[in-house]
């Protein structure tokens, strides 16, 4: 991604050529966000508490690496703008997000306990696998997943996706 | 981890939390290669080509976040050296890396089409999921899974465990 980065784009292990893509705690913190609805560079930004510059150089790096697209809006003074879309490609790496939850859940536990769940929505059921519905066996999408995170004012957010997103 | 970056140790969200520990390209790198069976730095450094301060400062890095625990052995000179061990809390973060082999092998494809298979070692099924056999359902464990590397030499690999490793 940064050419003062070592390359791993080329690399026979596809676990170096995925952190190519995102071996960068910036890329999956935007991921998990645009996987929580946000589209614009201020929500991004004011969520992430992030400088501009390295905002900025992350949303491109997505944008080019097929992540994210862009697609335009008006703001409220009309002035056009660019919002930033999830693609297939950006929304399959939710399991990645996931298994990040998950060990995070197990091995750093939050101290007044609150948890982060992710929940099946058709069945219900809280799952424990990063891709699979514990309770129905189902594979896990974007479209049937919502993260419940109890310090939220609202607690339930259903993922979005390539379509919504 | 660095003083140069975030802290995102005391977030509220999970992801963040974890990411405040494996998220860096290296560390990721040096947990694949212990799950495959290194254990000496001499290893490490060879497979990842990575320069001697930067190995030092993640090896440390990673024993005082508990993914690694450090043990002697005596070199061929009767020098004492140490052997870096996976931890449980190393081991369990053996989803993170298979939903980044799902990932890259799905959108990142090798040009030569040789790809990484996730073996459920009791079934010898592939699967297709970070976490659980597709075949039988069955949680995946490092006890229980092999990496099919068809560019190797030694194309099947069982992963190192806690115990073993």
């Amino acid at each position: 991604m940064s050419p003062l980065r070592s390359d791993w784009s080329e690399s026979r292990c596809p676990v170096a050529r995925s952190i190519d893509v995102v071996g960068d705690p910036w890329i999956l913190l935007i991921l998990r966000d645009a996987l929580l609805g946000s589209r614009r560079y201020d929500q991004f930004r004011r969520s992430l508490g992030i400088a501009d510059n390295v905002l900025a150089k992350r949303l491109a790096a997505m944008v080019e690496a097929g992540l994210l697209w862009k697609t335009p809006y008006r703001d409220e003074t009309g002035r056009e703008r660019q919002e930033y879309r999830l693609t297939r490609a950006g929304e399959d790496l939710m399991p990645v997000l996931h298994a990040l939850v998950l060990w995070g859940e197990k091995h750093r536990p939050a101290p007044d306990r609150d948890r982060l769940d992710i929940v099946h929505t058709p069945c219900g059921a809280r799952t424990t696998s990063a891709d699979r519905c514990d309770a129905c066996g189902e594979a896990l999408t974007p479209e049937t997943v919502s993260w419940t995170r109890p310090w939220r004012r609202q607690p339930v957010t259903p993922l979005a996706t390539a379509e919504t997103g």
